[in-house]
């Protein structure tokens, strides 16, 4: 399918990657509802490790199943499904070709209490090569102590993913010893951790949406000195997009916790307002019965449509 | 052997693995007195090393012998046998062909106190490869600080392992600084547990049975606004199996400590009726005298047999 | 996009491949004009290489610009397009995303006397991958003396192919000391070649329009004693297929030297007609003038739409 | 399955193999009809690409399709199925653990003419782990003049081979330069080629059934001054077993070109007389109509029974 | 084993070598009725592979077996044991620790005719190390136009043996176009076949005994100049042995076809006589009945004591 000029405009961003990291980018932004807006709405279900599976899917039985998530994101029309190891390997093969897949390589459970946030490595690259991925995810907790770590495994598996022609996605979430708890969703340190993601090579970036808060006095100096607006959603949403290459890096924001229709449609729209390139939306939509799941993500698509 | 519908239902669930795998997965299913059934009673003697020597075979003293367990594996008709490399090294050449190996690839001792628990690897993958096994065991304690250890080693093992067409079967037994003593065997701990497991890519999954207890508030909010029953043993059973793909990995549940019959039995019928895949039964089989080791084994598949 | 039944159908034909391998296989039956039918029209452009520049591009001269081709693959809607690395690495960036790719990894020119006919590899699985194609392709000449080393060759290239998710295209073209000159389109040695081709494990096939003669003493007992009709195109594709694993590999026509449009149609009603899987046309598209080799390409297309 | 004690006896010829090797050489020996009597009937179907598609599958066209060949392997009772690897590939994960595989690691085709015969290696050891093979097969031709490139080539084949615990069952057919076309099934010739195979490390030995005829003049002197006995193919059988570590290793024997039931069951009634351990029956089985052909394997197999 | 002066004196001689190598020299110096004395007597059983099954076994049929060479070699006190893969293997666990064992690495058979003379390659030096051999050998054909892969070959399999600690004994044959075939015994081309593998790096050498011929006229002008006494076998074996660094490298005579004990007898003592190191005796042992064979190498290992 030919590429529209704004998806061309997103690859030339890019131009240090070879043609197969490119071709793929290009498969997850020309695919489904969005495709060609240069916009993207991707279903990420991780939750199952990450909070456990009763927690997760006991709110809509359905989801326990690996198969239900695939044809959520197909016939929802998503620009790509993202999930752990497990959940891809189930499905797969059944659902070749019809969904860009995002193999997660790390992921962290709520079991386990470690000194300093770090996700385990559970997933290779490789294994993204074989499940026919279209990217891969990796989690990174900028203000933990166990940065270097985390940083360290990223570098290798964004060298190695580009290698394969895979594009990288890295879920950005601050998080650890260095901030306070408010901070982790402080503008700066959303906008901070865009930052590194991008520094660090990332093609796709995800931050939590940021609040009005400010974290680091430093950063408040300068937020105040230049008068830099983050009153509402959608200039905080600006004020990170451009602290990722003043907008040339695809940065997504994730939906957070349940809550309802109206107030995630509300908060799309300031996503959308600021320049944000989309929204990956995980409890949101498979805690939801079928239905209300696939009514909530088209409407979410028509926001992003409205402006694209 | 032709395989039965069920076996090749269970088969269908893998669809990322290449045929070695199946063929070993199916191996295991078509192996001894439950063959076909989709049911398996595994012979697991790793207490030797777990627990020390006497107080595992003292009790039986032909047990200390390696011979012994390969023995009673194939005369009570057990889908497989499960035992550190040693015992493995034993016995693999004389009992060539005679019944599906499981080589368990890390291994604890009580004599070490370590901060937070996690098993020494104490044989390869190639080893399970030369010794002719059917597949390999690794043992993880969800809610250790060590998880990241664990569960890079583990994503290891089983990448390697599906290259030489060798399924992978997890002990996932909660246990470290993040849970309680009791919450070891809390149901929603135990079915996180057994998630875990799944999103690793294991292909069969060993948790123990089950308590009423719930360990987590955030899950209980969810087994209480739901109704989650947990009442009865084949209830939580029922819990934790949906909780591994809605049962389409294979769930089996450990003997536990030494018992009486009777004790085993129902526990066994609670796990049957709770829709679990089979039994891991060790100290409760070679603690005893043969004959009644025997008996026990065989009333255990008769159970399963009723309903399969 | 999801897929047709019938792509579903091509796909389970190789329960031996990994998701990735099944997805680009995918990709290529869901892309463009014949999406979703089955049936596959690709442009190759490897006669430069093959037969010189001059004789392969005089005729349309804006055919020497390796984006002409690219270009006419994608307004076409062709399934994919083909050829050398050079051609490939031309483009490959700038049209990312926009059409399925298959790189050519052996080429043989038309200045060089071999003995025996044998292509130089002229391109790697990696070379591949780097440049996002959704496929290799390498040419062998069964009845060739180098018969060895073209099929080892052959061998190592799918399995690593493969092991990127990458799908074989095999150019099976007879020729060398083995037999006749005439003999490298006989019936009998056309459906050999493709039996050759599926034995070695290519996932699509593609021969040259079989024609009635019969070459080997030995075959031609069997096609009398059992009367196969070979008498038609039809029949001939039909006896070609039959012999590529009962028609569960994908084989494909060449659309061989240039001539005019009706024949070509013609050729195509036959292939189409005795169940070939689509046509491989390089030289009677891109030596025409633009405006009519799209023409051409949709009236092809709009043959195998009739009855796919 | 516990093994009998001839297989065990057989298994005891094998002191340097790994359990592993030992464990899938018990499977072949413990499968199917014969299971546990220490003979072999096996199905092997790779006349598609030696000699042609519609040589081989003509005369019976349900043969054409690759699941054909696995189900009546199956349905008769084989004790193994041996094919290149296409035709293994697309079965190998639909019958996972239905039947013993061995696929054939090099094939010829009717089509090249090689100065001196040597088959391409068209598959990998690791092809035949990651397909879940029992074995693997090689095919040599002794007095060929390129006799050094497929020693060499098998050499490694059994090495790797055994380091993933698969047998080798090697196709021992004298062929070339260095002997007459009769002599290729010379006593003394094919008595020659076991022992080749066998000191090469195979553990399967497939040879034609010996002709009374002696090609080496120093051989013919032996014969005679021992008066060893080869009048009647029972007493050829036993000289060809001898010859290969005085019947300490598998020697099986080929069925040959299409004939009558009756003269294949005299044929085989010789090499059970002469202590031969099964038969590798392709095309007379796969070329008969389905009912026949499996009539025809149970009478094989009930020859071998009568005196097992 | 306390070693004597002598094997002392005989391992200074090889001061490039590692403690590894060396002490698997003074196993085969020190192992048997001849141990300490320098000399050695050793089995070699490739004639099966080199000539044939019947015409080599035949005459003495339980020696088919190969456990039979294993034990002549035991009782008869020999030094070593030879023979390629197949043979060890059926037997090197069972006699593992009684016989320091040879692991021929290339073998020809008497089938296939090869323009210019060169064995196969047949098995590894890690097959030696497996197999628990002392040493490893390696059949050269000095003369033969394919001296460069045979000398390559043997220069990497020493420098790898030495790696392993084994020693490498070098059958020195001189064969092919290069020399006419009484040349083949000459002694000047046996001399000189002795210094190629001395240069080599051979640790022993194994060579025929040498007649009275000189083939190379400009070899036939210094014997003439100098007046090299070869008139006595006595003469040419210390005219080969000076050739192989003025005797420094142990140099053992073949034995040759059939004949009868009191000829072999007697070249053994010419050979004692100049000082030769030893005899390497197959056909004419294990041809023999048991009993006879024994006596023979007994009476052969009795004249080397004699003088030793």
């Amino acid at each position: 399918m030919a590429l529209s000029e704004r998806v061309k405009q997103i690859l030339s961003w890019y131009p240090s990657d070879n043609p197969g990291t490119l071709g793929n980018l290009a498969r997850m932004l020309n695919h489904g509802t969005l495709a060609g807006t240069g916009k993207m709405v991707i279903l990420p279900v991780d939750q199952g490790f990450e909070h456990g599976p009763h927690r997760s899917f006991g709110p809509n039985p359905p989801a326990y199943d690996p198969d239900y998530h695939f044809q959520l994101a197909i016939d929802a029309g998503c620009n790509a499904y993202a999930a752990p190891l497990g959940f891809l390997e189930a499905g797969a093969g059944k659902f070749a070709g019809e969904v860009p897949l995002i193999l997660k390589l790390n992921n962290s459970d709520s079991l386990s209490k470690l000194a300093e946030p770090c996700s385990a490595v559970t997933a290779s690259v490789r294994d993204g090569v074989r499940l026919g991925c279209t990217a891969v995810g990796y989690t990174i907790y900028p203000a933990s102590g166990a940065r270097n770590t985390m940083l360290e495994d990223l570098r290798e598996i964004i060298a190695e993913a580009k290698g394969f022609g895979l594009p990288t996605v890295v879920w950005s979430y601050p998080r650890g010893s260095g901030i306070s708890k408010e901070g982790e969703t402080a503008v700066d340190v959303v906008a901070y951790a865009a930052q590194i993601a991008a520094q660090m090579g990332a093609h796709v970036i995800k931050v939590k949406p940021p609040k009005e808060t400010i974290e680091q006095p430093e950063a408040k100096k300068v937020y105040e000195k230049y008068s830099i607006p983050v009153k509402t959603l959608a200039e905080r949403v600006r004020n990170v997009v451009q602290s990722a290459f003043n907008g040339r890096r695809i940065v997504i924001f994730s939906g957070g916790e349940a809550k309802d229709a109206a107030a995630i449609l509300e908060e799309v729209k300031g996503i959308r307002d600021g320049g944000g390139f989309g929204t990956i939306i995980g409890r949101n939509s498979f805690q939801r019965p079928r239905d209300e799941a696939l009514k909530l993500l088209r409407d979410v698509m028509g926001i992003y449509r409205a402006r694209a």
